[in-house]
């Protein structure tokens, strides 16, 4: 924590800051140059905010020094997290994990044709939501605990691993027989309540970033988690907001190599939600393996144009296979490989 | 809903567009230009993405024509909707609503102390936080049951109206005996279950911009609670994320004139979040009141210093005494009055 | 300047910093703590670059503490600065000076009914473009010299001082015998060649904000005017770029605090490009001058919807009289009046 | 051009609204629906302003459905351009250009150091600033005329092409025997004057994106050249600014793709400028080729710890040249491959 007084700032004024470090658990080092007084406060304690300081009489400036996450940082585990899964997947490590299939869960039918071709084509994990948070009350809101049955029953099928959404506490355990990992939406990023139960379970968790968060926010959120006793967290890049109105969001292809310098977290692109139209889809998928994305999970269904959600970005099919060998030629210029 | 073919679309492309339409449950008007085809779908149907057919092969551009909400929109109650409370305070009438308390409860003493300070002042409602979100998980998260009883208690001494935030389903009955008002925070302004929950309920709710959504996606998000039949719904801007990083947020004070515009729901500004900084917050609810606010809520504290969160952006007694006078001299130029 | 080193940064890191640090001119103090070593630089050189120092090895977090800005600092005049026209009008102290006309000069006719309006309706500066920079290249791209011409001369006749955009260095001369004040549009707020020709000038220059631009890049930019010898510059606010549609641009009330705040210039407010649409202008008119701004430039037309440019950014001449009404009433509450 | 009225607009409201479209040079076509008026203006008026429709009385929503810009759009050359130069290098087709050299020509020492690094690792053109945009004005603002001649020399001696920016228009000229290729900056995207200069001269330019720009806005400023008849213009995509603040910019590689199905223009990536961090600039290279671009220009210098502008965002040679292998490994994914 570095406080920078005023030019001309009081002795009085340097003196409150100095009692403010100190009762906020900070030891206190004075660098008094000719025009400025500097105050740096060194040690760490659990919670304080820097804006209070800024807002001091005779404060030009103040710095929080360490970072506020501390599971979540590189030097936590630098060697860098892998997520291993029951079948022997793992998520983190040399392999590009692929997450693959429909928005929703819509019937049987729809939920094993998807899975036939996501398994085909070489992915990992089949995602579909089960229940499915939308931005207007008349849309379809999900097939419920049903398409957590189908979910299950396709992957068992399959030997694909199940990935689906958890929008709420209650849905925790009743989601826990039916699958491999949890997914929590942008729009839950910042659920604290969410997340501090995600960390009492002891399976692999999805966390996207939510899309007027920044990186730092990500790892904050992913301490919750983290701070309950569950390691297996991997990130997602899924679109900030941003002006440019052509796309859904705007993807922060740059979000990846950020979390690999700042975490030893693995992280995942989402260029369904990314960019929100098929036609871009392929083209940032690539992008985010080139930039050293762990994996992916994309949006894929036996027909999107009949799809009951999120149709305009999913990919067709026969996109999709070609797409995963365009991933496969591009994973050995970064010394790595599809998993499958 | 409107279609516009890109020059040269093949008929069978216009064809397919038009059973599209059809399909949704419009009825379809042609206009064929010497250049160019465009399809109107005429109707109303419940729930279709204009993304889905932006991606169409042929199609050019598309663009809903109808707003996405229904009750939120000004053209259902013209006239403007006014919340009417228990002991007769109104929001969105002629006069100015003030609601004002600390970021969090943290002692009777401290919120004693505040409820003094924002009635004498002339405020109508005391905030106060007995959840709360907090961005880290090693800060301070709230006095839960025990700061509800305060609040009511405080309410109850006072003759002020309790306004505090629910931060999930399991906290809407807790919540209940307590309060006169819900706000919903902006980190749940998607949390689609909890809003509907909230239509079930019969005491009004104060709904806050999320700081990546649009106005058009805050009033999506009220129609899940108007849509359960809880007409009592406030809106309330208080920032969105920005490139600019010397505030919190930006507050977008334009959002105040555009919610009147299109809604017919009441908007409250919030300069507390809306810029972070206490320095700041006088002009920026200055700035709200001008353009049109039915109401503001701020944070005030006895000794912002020593406030457990949120310090940095809360008012000290006298900074809020002597804003509360600029309102009561700014509200006749816009033909109101500051209510109390 | 402050250089916060990684846990665990070797000596020989440390070593390569401060000698870094000491080839910029800086003098080093060094705070040794039980896990991290922080740098202080003191001085301040002319020119360095905080993030080289960000992407050196071993370093976790580097801080600029001094303002890259000298002469638009506070500090540098604290009792802030009041920039003094031919006529005795003044921008920056008590009065709020209101400039307005149409966005381009069109004709005689146009533009000398537009003065009346203005001029009757109170405002002290008549504005009007006559080279206009037009995104696209098959609009009207303004009468220049002509305009200009019949721009001094309506302000000869009714008293108003003339502002003009001044779009490139070749047109600086050329307005000189014609304006009173310079205006350099949200586009050129980095031209910095242009801005370093208008530091020779001894004319004012109202230097409008870039919709990309903070408020600190904004007194930068200001700095190549102030530097050169010219120090009647006035800031404007008129709007950023952010994710919201409805607007044409997010205009960030919260930039007029802040600018009194960091510095001595006077700020004023651009509600019409702020918000970009009629209906919306007054509000946030009204807003800018609530939040303390300096004085407001507004687009005024005789006949809005026949206007060449901008028009639906432009007020009808009654739009502006009630807009003028309201803000004599709102003046006083901040212990001020409008001019004229 | 679309027009949706309002419900219960009256008859005078779309009469007015159909008079306005014929005075702007549209045929209207009127459907009328059960609720609401539609009107669809077919033609294509070299000029005019939607927004000027949406303020008018009764009316819901206006969409310009014809691109604004025309030389630019895809369909004017759906082959898509290849921009070709005197020593047979293209950029557009399959071979992917790279650009490569410091942020400024320095000195001689510098500069031919720099080339021969660049011309070993495969690139085809040498950039290097001469005249430079320095955001301070305390800043090197380069070395003029001298580093032309530098260019141009060190581009003869290795059969480099030289690309250097043009601030102005005065410019122009004094660098026309000097370089094979003109680069416009981002804060110059909308100097509409300088644009339509370029259109004149016959010589290739390469556009970038200003950070506040939209690609709709980026075609239109490059509208501005092709008008005038050069059509040999390559645009970049160099970041875009937003809430982010650990990468100097958010480098929006979905441009790429978008410009790709949006127009016929070369599309390039500059990830120097895109993140602004040197330990990124690679992954972000990487990712623009996968996405599709057609070359890149990244900054690259001996030493970059001892450069005198953005030192931080430039490469090692060592670091450029894995770049290169790892690009050369990627791009056959693609079906292209490294010029060069």
């Amino acid at each position: 924590m570095i406080v920078a007084m005023q030019e001309g700032a009081s002795a009085a004024q340097v003196e409150h800051v100095m009692e403010r470090l100190v009762e906020d658990g900070f030891k206190v080092h004075r660098t008094t140059g000719a025009t400025q007084t500097i105050l740096a406060g060194v040690g760490r304690p659990d919670s304080f905010d820097v804006t209070e300081y800024e807002v001091l009489d005779g404060v030009a400036e103040a710095y929080r020094i360490s970072s506020p996450y501390k599971l979540a940082g590189r030097s936590f585990a630098p060697e860098g997290t892998v997520v291993r899964f029951a079948n022997g997947v793992t998520v983190g490590g040399e392999k590009i994990a692929i997450m693959a299939g429909p928005c929703a869960v819509e019937s049987r039918e729809q939920l094993f044709a998807s899975a036939a071709v996501v398994k085909a084509a070489g992915a990992q994990f089949l995602r579909g939501g089960a229940f499915k948070p939308r931005s207007s009350p008349y849309s379809f809101q999900g097939m419920g605990l049903d398409g957590l049955k189908l979910l299950r029953e396709a992957g068992d099928q399959t030997g694909l691993l199940i990935i689906t959404e958890v929008m709420e506490i209650a849905q925790i355990n009743a989601l826990l027989p039916y699958v491999d990992c949890y997914q929590v939406g942008a729009r839950n990023m910042q659920n604290f309540n969410l997340l501090r139960e995600l960390g009492q379970v002891r399976k692999p968790v999805l966390l996207k970033r939510g899309p007027a968060a920044t990186v730092e926010e990500l790892l904050l959120s992913s301490e919750y988690i983290l701070s309950g006793g569950n390691y297996d967290v991997m990130l997602c890049e899924r679109g900030i907001k941003t002006f440019e109105t052509y796309t859904r969001n705007t993807m922060d292809i740059s979000a990846i190599p950020v979390v690999k310098k700042l975490s030893h977290l693995p992280i995942l692109g989402d260029p369904s939600h990314g960019c929100g139209r098929r036609d871009l889809v392929p083209a940032m998928a690539r992008a985010a393996v080139a930039a050293g994305a762990d994996g992916l999970i994309v949006e894929v269904h036996p027909n999107p144009e009949k799809a009951v959600s999120d149709g305009a970005q999913t990919l067709y099919p026969e996109q999709f296979e070609k797409l995963m060998d365009e991933l496969r030629a591009i994973a050995p210029a970064l010394r790595r490989r599809l998993a499958g």
